[in-house]
């Protein structure tokens, strides 16, 4: 019986080192990510017994994902295996101003795009479950993985577990009009939804007030609550989420978030952080929200998800390898710069 | 005006340092290969005019296998490029004994697999060419792929150019029976045919005399004389070329070759390898029996094949990093094994 | 409900790059290891539902420790944890002839090393459990150590699972009478016996007939039966099984085993293996014998367990990153030692 | 028939990794540089027809060198080789605040030095070219090289072809009154001059108004129009280009240029630029501007220069592994800091 | 006969490589830090002669750290060697805001912690000497070790050679009750005290006056000169200096000291320091500031500390690997943040 | 007050990792040999104490030379040092058969190469020395470094320490003749002669009976008796010792060593040794050569030597860190090459 079940593709992920281009290097190194694997993983660190759920090819590096799962303590008895396939890779530079860092996907016909409705066994894996956790990237793989993502929310439903929807709109994957037009309907069964200030507009077509900066440098948290309030008010959610990415220049960004209840907003501290690696820092926040959710009420959600994952920018690879104590730490301002001894 | 031309897919390859698993590793090396590339490529080190034709993806893995050859001396400027489809991509696993070293391919769907009859200027790039080289592995990609090779084929003859063919089954690519059929109407334009003991046994039935050893631990120079004998007779080639592996264990094997013409027979010595790295090996000893029959004659390729290809197992990725006066150094028996100050 | 149970301690092992000494070296490799771990993250690959029962320090490094085994399929709730103590550590200098591989213990004051009796639950843990498995090393880590190992051997035998023990003797732990005086009481609850030729010979004073050589450079089969035999009826074990390892230099090894069931002797083929890693290779050797026992026979097992240790030689760390299928298809003969691809 | 040519050394870099001072490091990244390969690499990169001219040792370290400038589709067909002499090598340390990074040469007696007027044939490389490039690097080597470069200089007005000439100065090679002596002649064949704001003032007294700080830590582009001005006054230059550096600390610099051509001035915005790998910054700037006038205006170059040497600075290497499509990019200011997926 | 003699522990470093958690490392970086190690290293570096006293276990962890000592031409000939015991370890994690910096220790049972007064023969290595230094951290070992500090200084006093004496207050080692209990009657043998504006608080009970920001983001000097005053009226020491870290982000530090005589204050400026790693900065500067009271006075001293230990914060590992000269050139201020060439 | 004190250059190595070639590779590893400072480094570890004369270069790199020296407890108190010149460099390629390990000098111009006679103060250095050694790669690095050798030579017959000179010879330093020439006069303050199979015939015409192969793959220790007599006979020596080489493969060779004393022949074992770094074997056979003398007699400074050099051949790099108890227990046979715990 789980807390937490997730649902969706990771892939492996291959970085040159110390910023050198991908044309250029010599090595790669090598971790597994993919958003919602990376939630999971997170709320596992946190202390909640949580499950993925994906389609694997039974291969070194099917393996590999799983173990990288496994070794976090989350659950992957409810994977399905094939020996056709592949795992989906992506190539991640690492940049410096002005160049921004950059991915590229070579993820095309990976296992779980070719994942069919009936394959899993929703009831026996949401049985008991607390909080279904899915986000924009599952559906846009395929037509069929939509069709199991919808499954899987209907079938969340019947269970009686919440449901956290990150929007996580992938350029690559789909268009605007598709991710629109898919995902409309999801957000029925979509108690929590958590999104970023760009996915938003090219999403749902709804913007923060006065905000026409294209490149994001400059964020404002005001802005944003009319866009949580908006997408509130036409979907119902119980709680809006929207992470505030302020970027200075690619080593150093103002990290915070906003929530909605429907009642209030509720607001976090803005952090400087010096970003070691940025993949999976919204993941970071979902499942930090999540878990301060669960574990308390939304308000302390955003705060525990706001610190957990400012700390993830610090760490190298898409899993946050933070504690529960370390993030409490950080929340209660204790935590200095200063080396710990 | 080019000495060698060659036709064929170049992948990244991706291995996992000191003999790692794959499934176990965090760090990948790089490398480019293919087995028409590392033809080429020993081609220009050789000191002759070589072109390599291909279709790639224009993105950093694209550009990287492109540089790689041009590193080399490799013309490149026949190369076709496509914003889509993919490059492919191997992992390579070192092995030690019993533990044989191991490939697992991530080549479908790559821009070669989708090259078109017409795309290359054949007529152009094969102008005044002496040799067009291609391996079985370029037919066995697409069946579009196929056709390419068999334009090439005519082409060449057409152009007055001598054409090697490398047999290279590669089993996952197509089946023995497909592999004969597709194959068999391309050996009349094939004036070299060079293959390893195995590949002439599945692909055309023929096998060696007196070797019924499922694990090839014990080949005989003899034996495969009626192998060469019975393939130039079928198909009237004016060379067959056949390397002889002894496999002592992973990190060690025996090394030789022999050739024949339809009137004799050519033999060298069996060298002691110590393996860094035997992929390449085999595109090795057909880069040098070119070399060493375009120079020379046939017994002169056959020895000059043997001992740079002996050479390529001591150096680290798909290409061989070597000399023209080192592998005559091997051959004169002046090399002694000591430090070379 | 577990198919195998294993008691004992893991470590952080470190160990110098590419043959370096540990006096020289300016970086360290990072692996998890100990003898009752790699018996069960061996055992969860061969596809056995397996648990590891130890005592971990509540740092980063006695995480480390959880998550290697959890990321093998390894169960690990049954472990205590304390924030005092420390986790074990030992560093490992790889050699070449004439110097052998050599390691550096630093285990004093581990946490388990301060585990009590009555601080696991034996008896949830071992419930349906078909084999416990422990090794010399557990007892010999502390007087209390030693008092939780003969525990849980009676409270095995109370759940009536069977009992592997691997002899495994640590002269830097305990001193042969030591060794003899505190093991030969636990033997009434062992069911099979695992050693190597040295250790039978040091802990219980039992020789293979005719070797006097020190070096065990020469270890014959034949002589060891006699140890086998001597073993099976002092101690009434169900069986007896003996790795045989020929040190012919420190890179290549030649390596087999026999069993004895009281009845009959089982021997197996010696492999020639060319060393990447051999700590964990006996390991290998118990796990693949407890699964070949209880998937089969004891002469399946003494096959399984060769073949699958013979293996582990080629794989860093102390862990055996093989599969199933490997396994079958090197015991088949039908794995040449050729690049498969 | 190419369109720009470039003659000087280049060397093998040898750096620690991750700041270690080379007094302490284990380990040396091995990268190719030299000013003018800088340049013509660059030219490569981003479409030009480009050659390379230099004089190289027939040993595993020239051939690296001219591998590298062939990987980049840089023509090497016109350098000279001998078996004599060396490749020049340098050792980079990178620094930080309050450290600056820092390079010790040692190339001395390298095979460039030796090279003599005749030995290139000037009129075949430079035949049909746009525009030849040297820097104030090639003439200081050796007082042959300077001949070689006076006499390249003349064979390029002869062939027709500008000239681009960026001063460089450096202090280790010769003093500021031999670099005024030995280049003021040379002047008179250059069409554009490239210089920093440091060796202006160095080689030709020409300073910034208003500016004494030594450490140029805060470079004002209003100072340095004069500079500019006087310049192009005395030499009659057709255009004259200063990059300019704003040194906030090792890691951050500010980052721009102004250009002359005896009308007006052009500017560009500063870029602040985050700090991996600052060599190749300024000769990067000299290809984009080379890159920028010759397919449009000076005004185009000054700011495609700028934008593209900009990117460099977060490159590892001397080389700017960047493409048209970035440049164009940041130049219009899409290109937000965010990941690009 | 020495200028400088160290009394204290070193332990071998460990640490992740590119910002990595312990937890998630595979390979650890090794080095040789201790305070008292540092501080010798940094003068023997700067031209004093020097020996450091400690006590090692005979093994290659503890030879290691004596060939550290030995590299930097610390004389190590009064070290106390044992076959039993353990060499300390830490565990370094380098973290980016908001994740500082932290150490895990693994240096219980270390061989200089069972040090006994007696076997340290004092008299002959200070014979002549000029300084005597210890820190903090070597009566904190153990019982035994606070005995042979005690011994050291009055041996010190005895000798007629001055004493500098670290403050260095570390919490996993002893409470602050103990630290004040043990270290008060050592004062009287102290000339010298150096101290961070967080340990003179916590040990003494002497705050910065208007300092109550716990994180220590926003240091003044001014105000820790009333901490510099009371310390030196109630102990009467010849000099008080205290070291000021303005702790801005993890990567990025404001850092300056000041300086008390009984008399008057010195100051000096404050350099903002890119931290590579900062570690062993305060060492550097209690080194630093020896190395200029010798040469000079304090007020040569604390700017050369000052100078010494901004420069230390740029070198990977706790040794300063800087030369005189380095040190001159940025006091001068005509070290530019520009590459030296 | 010496044991030991040698002269001589030593270079910084740098070696591609993993058997790359030198032009292939992206990264150099870095370490100090040079032939003397290896004998200085051995004596020193194996308790002698050892000073080591040099000219060195004040840069980063030559401190990193001395640093190395002091590192393993070897005084380089006498060492010079210039601002002018540069430290010698070699480049390292592993190979593995059939291709030999080669070695690419770039030496020219060294600091070493330029001492002068009267420089070094070898009355002081050598007063109370028990040995001085060099080697025939000294005279070789210039007319003056030959001069200072004889200087060298004279000046330790005068202080009544025994010579042991390694013949040595370097075909990229001069000619045999000169070889012949320079150092003939020399062998009359020469005790200890010290050569391998190939440079006694090399230098001076002193071959070994029926030794034909010029590969020397099969060395036979009867056949080299006649040169070590013939040696002896004609230069007077106390002793002459050979070391015997049987180069199996690049990795396996057979190693051992023949010594004579005018009276009769000492000969030891022949050992298979596997080999990691050869650099530094016969130097490592020098050192243990001369501690077994000065410690024995020359039958155990035979043993010793050969023992010692054959553990050399494991290890990276080219000093031995191998310390006096392993050599024993290697002696005493006693060391199987199972891993010891």
């Amino acid at each position: 019986m789980f807390d937490v079940v997730a649902f969706g593709e990771a892939m492996i992920r291959l970085s040159p080192p110390h910023f050198m281009r991908l044309e250029q290097t010599h090595t790669l190194d090598v971790v597994v990510g993919g958003g919602e694997l990376n939630v999971a993983v997170s709320c596992s660190r946190l202390g909640l017994r949580t499950a993925w759920v994906s389609r694997l090819t039974d291969n070194p590096l099917g393996r590999m994902v799983r173990n990288k799962a496994r070794e976090q303590g989350v659950n992957t008895d409810y994977c399905l295996w094939t020996k056709g396939d592949r795992i989906g890779l992506y190539f991640m530079e690492f940049g410096a101003a002005p160049r921004a860092s950059s991915v590229l996907y070579d993820r095309a016909s990976s296992a779980i795009a070719n994942i069919r409705p009936g394959e899993v066994d929703w009831g026996k894996v949401l049985n008991g479950a607390r909080l279904f956790h899915v986000s924009g990237i599952t559906p846009a793989l395929s037509r069929s993985a939509a069709e199991v993502t919808t499954e899987a929310l209907k079938a969340a439903k019947a269970a009686g577990c919440q449901v956290s929807y990150d929007l996580n709109y992938r350029s690559k994957l789909w268009s605007a009009e598709e991710a629109r037009r898919i995902q409309t309907p999801m957000m029925e069964y979509v108690d929590i939804l958590i999104s970023t200030e760009e996915d938003t507009k090219v999403v749902f077509g709804i913007s923060a007030q006065g905000t026409d900066d294209k490149s994001f440098t400059d964020v404002k948290a005001e802005g944003y609550k009319t866009v949580a309030k908006a997408l509130q008010e036409r979907f119902k959610f119980r709680a809006v989420a929207i992470t505030l990415r302020r970027t200075i220049t690619v080593w150093r960004n103002g990290w915070s978030a906003i929530a909605y209840d429907g009642k209030r907003f509720y607001e976090d501290v803005e952090r400087e952080v010096e970003i070691v690696d940025r993949i999976g820092g919204g993941d970071s926040f979902s499942a930090g929200l999540i878990y301060g959710y669960l574990k308390g009420d939304l308000d302390y959600g955003l705060k525990f998800g706001n610190a957990f994952s400012a700390l993830k920018h610090s760490i190298p690879g898409d899993l946050n390898w933070v504690n529960v104590d370390e993030v409490e730490g950080l929340m209660k301002g204790s935590g200095s710069l200063r080396v710990q001894r």
